[in-house]
């Protein structure tokens, strides 16, 4: 970890931080970045999770989508049960440098663990009343593979 | 604050949760949800924010986004400075209802605070030594507004 945190560039003045070119993320109280994950194919958002310092300089030094996980308190290559690696295509950071944006082709076509491409398979309704159900995307709402049988015995 | 929570279902199981046409968001230990924000026009992804319940609930109601700025501590209605507000096409909620994902028109062309239209103007390069340099993208690093400007004597 404190390799990898070495990796990165001190945290400068907000100038040097927006406009630089130094990479200097800023982790929050528990360490981690935010990691938006689009279909380099044709720009839908898959998922979206979470980097602590080692992910991220995994995913730069590899090209393979490396996360922290939150439930399981734990360095997570994204794939490693399933099979099913994003390989990263482009990676952006954002102006503050508390987020970052991979563009991924996903193995296997899903990211989702309930076996769907995307983990936003459900559309709110503008406008509704309160409380307004949810809509499944005509996209994005059919199984791409059976999770029990993916994560079976795993 | 309270009306706007009772807008949305109780949370259920992990089924109910994951599978259910109930929104029932999980709002973090600040009482936040990650926003995703990309341009219905091409699918970049323009800005990462958070959404408390009652930013929630007004997107919802009224079609503009609205977000909890961290750092001020307040309801953002965003644009209300710069005029350029984000009317939202599309809103989805992910898996375990703790991200949305909102497809904007981006009023004015510009979502970045630093006068560009994608916070994420800038590239990590993979398969880099430590500390790589960042590289400002072609299509995202110019201004679109000039911030001084337009937040001027605001």
């Amino acid at each position: 970890m404190s390799t990898a945190i070495q990796r990165f560039s001190p945290r400068g003045t907000e100038v040097e931080i927006e406009e630089g070119l130094g990479l200097a993320p800023r982790f929050d109280a528990d360490g981690l970045v935010t990691a938006v994950v689009t279909d380099v194919k044709d720009g839908a958002v898959l998922m979206v999770a979470h980097m602590n310092a080692e992910a991220l300089a995994l995913t730069i030094e590899t090209g393979v989508a490396h996360y922290w996980s939150r439930s399981r308190k734990a360095l997570w290559k994204k794939g490693e049960t399933s099979g099913f690696l994003q390989r990263v295509s482009e990676l952006r950071i954002d102006c503050d440098q508390d987020a970052v944006w991979i563009a991924v082709e996903q193995i296997g076509g899903a990211a989702c663990h309930t076996g769907r491409r995307s983990c936003f398979y459900r559309r709110v309704p503008l406008g509704a009343a309160p409380s307004p159900a949810l809509e499944m995307t005509l996209t994005e709402a059919g199984l791409t593979f059976d999770p029990a049988t993916v994560y079976r015995n795993k």
